[in-house]
């Protein structure tokens, strides 16, 4: 049946519909209208599955409120596939459209009314007897059920992607931190040699950095649970009922398990997405943590003669055709890869927020598409950074020993011996001649080798006294 | 045969690879340790034509430096079917790989060896008699090979979908320009009402806009032309021949119609990828240019009632279902969220390219995915934008005038004959009277109607004198 | 005195030091290197005061651990001058120096040194009895100092300048949404004709976002109040003593009246500024929002005659010379320009944040600077919008009838009555004629002049019933 | 008289202006009305001296065009005072104004106009003989000085401050790769080891990119030079007579010695300033290159133990006051702050160059300031880096031989002698066991000593054959 069509109209005329497809006449119009970017700009599933739980929960609602309750049900149970991610195949429109995502409510109207049509037994495209405005879209309006819809699969994308991601890495981190307690290594400031540190103290850093990351972004999430769901047109609720709003908010929150709660102005709601722009914001800041933590990775695994060399990365692929033995951080460079997008997409989030006008911000599928990818990315790379690579790393002890061992920082513990300026002529003397700060300290005839053992331990250099 | 498998085998083990698919294990190897996304971020397809392109020119150049022609010639045969995009759904890697592109680079030896050697009669897998290694990727290195695709693809994107797009808008902007050049308008500075121009005028600045856009792009693309081939691992061309690099950048110039010449400088092309910061950069100006113009229509086609009013821009689907007879400017709204969108990909390609370290930048394929994404948006926007509004934007003549003559800044026409003070009075008069400037200057007494009609003609403000 | 130097000496050699000033030969010696921007790039004052309270907290914690009184009494009247901007003079040298920041702390360690020593009777350059390395900098590193001087000029700044000018414009807007509560205007979405709902609604959209945004900028403080000291060099506190952190927090919290505690990791502390990044994001967030709010403003405001003209807003300042009777919205002006900047500022931050290595961050100076550079402007950006604009804003309550009045979208009230398709036909009738929708109705023969009297009621379309 | 005041009035009342300032009026209402940011936020000083190029040139023309030759001397005269910044006292406002720049354009015009009465022995605040409106700014309004004067001051500064410097280092780097040009050292690819390049190569890579950020800075050039006076208003040229535009670019052009132009179309010169986002693209562009090189250098630079160690950078201050020896890679640190600026200033600049408004574009100060900001700094910076740091690289030959000669990567050599299995075989235990490949080469019996010093020849793997 893929090459037949049956004509549906709308508004401006008929068309020609596929007979495959529960779509119906505005959605094949918005096709031939925005021809803008292909398939992988199609507005993205997370927001096609959170309209199923909303129009679910408007139905619901709207039962209690007087509408039949066999269409009611139908609505339901269409929604819900359209939740489950059954009816994908039948929402082909771009994020590049009406800047207020009408297109794509009235695409999720369409294919649960024909589906829900089709399972009372009447025709596709008859509206009959579930119409996709009276009935699907009733006390709705795009304006509010699209930011709706936006706020649902951020908030399902932050709790089953993002968080589970950065919650692993955390885990993973952390166990590091712990195993590598003991391990004494130099410090690096200016990405010179310094003081020294232990390679647990090290990553402890990263770990508070992915803690804080979660942290970020569940300070963000309060205001992502308020939906604009009973505002309609312009924020006021015209045409929808007293309770409607409250009742909807709290049946998607059943439905999701999340604390989902109505907005308190809907006039904000619609016409600033501050919110997102706020997420966007704490996701950006988890860019710059994760791009901070893998290029650290990257460089203490540099190497293998060349480089740092402290840490022993795992080898997930062949290297390179030409060198054989050549191990890339591949895993690191995804994940500051990763973190670029995150920030480059915070920047079009933030000028798609700044650019609403009056009763209506028109860049909201633009901007929930860069959230919904900022969150994918940086959640899915976590996964993959974490058991690609971070549960694999090994720190190589011998090198980092040899490495502490010739540091000439660690001349700083004989400052309250000898002074400073007699362990300075120390350093200096060594680094001219490369020679060790024992030998140098015991040639310049400032202490014994007895004393310099017992002076220059790094193990009490790790902390105050 | 969709779920049957093959073994094939890399270094680091044997892995089952579809037995519908050309790629081989390394491709599945990736798959595996990048998990990143889904299939909405697989390395867009004109970096996979593009690989084509390069491959086959590599496969004549190295059959003139003595690769066997049976091979050669398969070689380029499979890598012609890579390019007009017949094996697209045998690339399944995702951006979020290794930053060098290595992977896809792989990905693309292994089919087209596959390929090449199905044609030959051989077994996929087997690696005979077409190497993927030894003969497809003779000379090269993922290094100089995926720079040197990410260099062709934005060329041809730039030249087959960015520029004819904007040229169509240039001169249908260009053609409203002309037709609305007698209309005579009140001008607006700081959005407040000024003195008069006319709306041919007013278009004619989106006009030089779209011209000097162009332009822009252009101007980056000499350093878009030179190709990072022959470079290999380092930039050195270690394992290359001598005249390789010219002979491929050539060859590549000769299948795609555009001046391709070899990079001057080999590290530079590997270790930075500037040309595209800069490519971006003028896509960015670009987005600037059409978020204002479309600004602009969206405003001056507001209404139909409270609004600006003096542009009816097409309609071209349903307004709202609750309020009949509602236009929404939708490509102007599409058009701005793609401007946002290129802003946005700007950033990320700014910061993957300040980014590189030594003798490589591994930022590459987001890099690369963002400008083409940019360039394909643009493009699309710009057709969509001038097929469905800007050829049918009618001025509203009426309106304008209107608005024109009830101008109180028409007053400054008086200036020279009754002095700046008096024409003040008559402005701040009618302004809190709500009065015509005719009806208050003949009231205060400062002039007769005869002598304001002289005087007041708004076709004389349009120029210097 | 002014021409007149006195020589002191750093390890490189001796420098000449104009005589009337108390810094030292670190900083003649910053000058001459770092010749980066004039003197509009000096290190912004807050960082000055800030590090003045820090080197008070400091020495009242050293003269607890032993510090001679005598000499911790002095450092502490210093550094109370310059915490209290007594000697701003003092500190030349530009942001772009050393990315810790060193020659900065170095600056207050010199300049407070010298200005004890002067206190204490001895000679300037004398380092003598009150040394800046082994007094003033005791017990701490430039590397801990610098994050704590950000942190406790960012917090400053935010509850000083940036929430009581955010609170400001929320109050003026807020009494505004209260005055303008009965007053019931056309619906915008789309920039196009809607719905009505009253200028107080409006308003309160605005009221929302200014809430919102004081209460994001709140969220991040706790990890801005997380202070670096006794981190020292690496972050593992060496050469400092146990519990002079705590300590020097709650005295820091004790000078400043505000909740600063000691940070949980002083390796995140020193090595990643996540906790500025996530600021600058709140701010980013506030910025978009101020955007919209000025916007709108200044849209609404639009005119006199060819403009929107909702509302009126004071006149500041004479308008054109040309143009009489020209107001512009300039207030929104200046506004909006600051949200660019804050936006921009946000990007340098974030390039900065992510660019740490591994134990030290060294975008210290620039990242602070922007910071600083968005809480301020934003925050006198507030207070002028609200004095010179907001708190004069009137509603021009006979142009707003008259749009509202002649609104098709009123059509809307009708549908329940007469249907859909009959209110169709009225409104593009109405708007194809240029006539009232209650003519159109009545000529069309769908109902009386009573009847649309009374169904047609606007101020029953501003809410839910 | 510093602290008396003389009465001036505008339009809107008297007000107090301190006797020892030119400024008038409407300079002294602008400060009180725009409290913003302090004096640190002034209208930079390039546009002030710009502004002091167009009113001369204007002046002339003026004359040309009847203007009294007496009064046309003075204003050239007193604007030849503010082109050489002998003035600069005089202007007091802020960035943070008028989005069109009216109010600084209105402060030059007052200055001028008291100082040329002054000169001309009349009474300042009298605007006689000489004023402000009616000669300064004659045939002019803020809406086409204010962008002649941004296009001025931006060619001014990249032809004085940025081009300068970056030819200097483009030079030092040249230098610098030329001495290199014979030291063969490890290639690092991934960050990780990989076939050898000669260290001048690797400088090469840099000089290319200085090379094309000229390049690509001199190509926005050709917009920034055309000129936007003579559009008047709204760009029809309203006011001022035919010839004008040309006459003054001219003019322009001779006191400057730069090419300015008159834009050919002024519509486009006064709404949008894409020219300034365009070069604002450029200097992004640049941004990248200089963060890419200075990251190289200190990375290269890095240790003296612990670090890569192949470079050796100038000392140039004194290290850490706990650790001695320590050097400190400042002026990387310096540019790489600088470099987050100038794209963090980009954005600023692109979200403003975004939002102009049918005839006029009011983020004007805004985004010159950061067009300033970024061209100052990178040029500044560039001098400072190549001073205090390029000129006085020095290799670390002896680490990097000792790199090279313990690479395993050398072992790509041996492929075409014994098969990249064995070869990849001896890298393998080469690494396992911490040897030499030599050593292993010959233990695993493939090869002999003298094989291997025959075939291993690091010299011999730079560039094709």
């Amino acid at each position: 049946i893929q090459n037949t069509f049956r004509i549906e109209y709308d508004t401006f005329g008929e068309l020609k519909v596929p007979n495959d497809k529960y779509y119906g006449a505005q959605t094949v119009r918005s096709t031939m209208n925005f021809k803008i970017g292909g398939v992988t700009e199609r507005m993205p599933i997370p927001v096609i599955k959170a309209f199923g739980i909303l129009k679910r929960a408007a139905a619901e609602v709207n039962q209690d409120y007087g509408l039949d309750p066999k269409i009611a049900n139908a609505i339901m149970k269409a929604a819900d596939e359209v939740a489950e991610g059954k009816l994908n195949d039948h929402f082909p429109l771009v994020v590049w459209q009406t800047g207020s995502g009408t297109q794509t409510n009235m695409n999720v109207n369409e294919v649960i009314s024909n589906r829900a049509i089709e399972m009372l037994g009447g025709e596709l495209g008859s509206k009959k007897p579930v119409h996709p405005n009276d009935h699907v879209n009733k006390s709705q309006s795009s304006n509010d059920t699209f930011p709706t819809a936006m706020h649902i699969a951020a908030a399902v994308e932050v709790h089953e992607v993002l968080l589970p991601g950065l919650q692993k890495l955390h885990d993973a981190l952390n166990a590091k931190s712990k195993e590598f307690a003991q391990i004494i290594k130099i410090g690096r400031t200016h990405t010179q040699d310094a003081v020294p540190l232990t390679l647990g103290q090290e990553f402890s850093g990263y770990v508070q950095q992915v803690s804080y990351a979660m942290a970020r972004i569940k300070a963000a999430m309060p205001r992502i649970y308020e939906l604009a769901a009973g505002g309609t047109a312009v924020g006021t609720g015209l045409n929808t009922r007293i309770g409607f709003a409250e009742k909807v908010a709290a049946k998607v929150a059943a439905l999701t398990g999340l604390p989902f709660v109505t907005a308190p102005n809907k006039f904000e709601a619609l016409a600033a997405h501050d919110a997102l722009v706020e997420l966007s914001g704490a996701m950006n800041t988890t860019a710059c943590s994760l791009m901070k933590i893998a290029n650290d990775i990257r460089f203490l695994g540099s190497g293998p003669r060349s480089g740092l060399g402290e840490l022993i990365l795992p080898e997930n692929e062949p290297g390179s055709s030409i060198m054989p033995g050549k191990v890339n951080p591949t895993q690191c460079e995804a994940m500051t890869m990763v973190a670029a997008q995150v920030m480059g997409n915070h920047v079009a989030v933030t000028v798609g927020g700044s650019n609403g006008h009056f009763e209506l911000n028109v860049f909201k599928p633009m901007m929930i598409k860069n959230v919904l990818h900022s969150a994918r990315l940086l959640g899915d790379a976590s996964v993959s950074f974490t058991e690609n690579c971070v549960v694999g790393i090994q720190a190589n002890t011998e090198r980092i020993n040899k490495l502490m061992n010739e540091s000439l920082m660690l001349v700083t513990a004989l400052n309250p011996h000898i002074g400073y300026d007699k362990a300075a002529k120390i350093a200096k003397t060594a680094h001219k001649n490369g020679s060790t700060l024992k030998e140098t300290a015991i040639e310049l005839g400032y202490l014994t080798a007895e004393q310099f053992d017992e002076w220059v331990k790094p193990k009490d250099m790790l902390g105050p006294k």
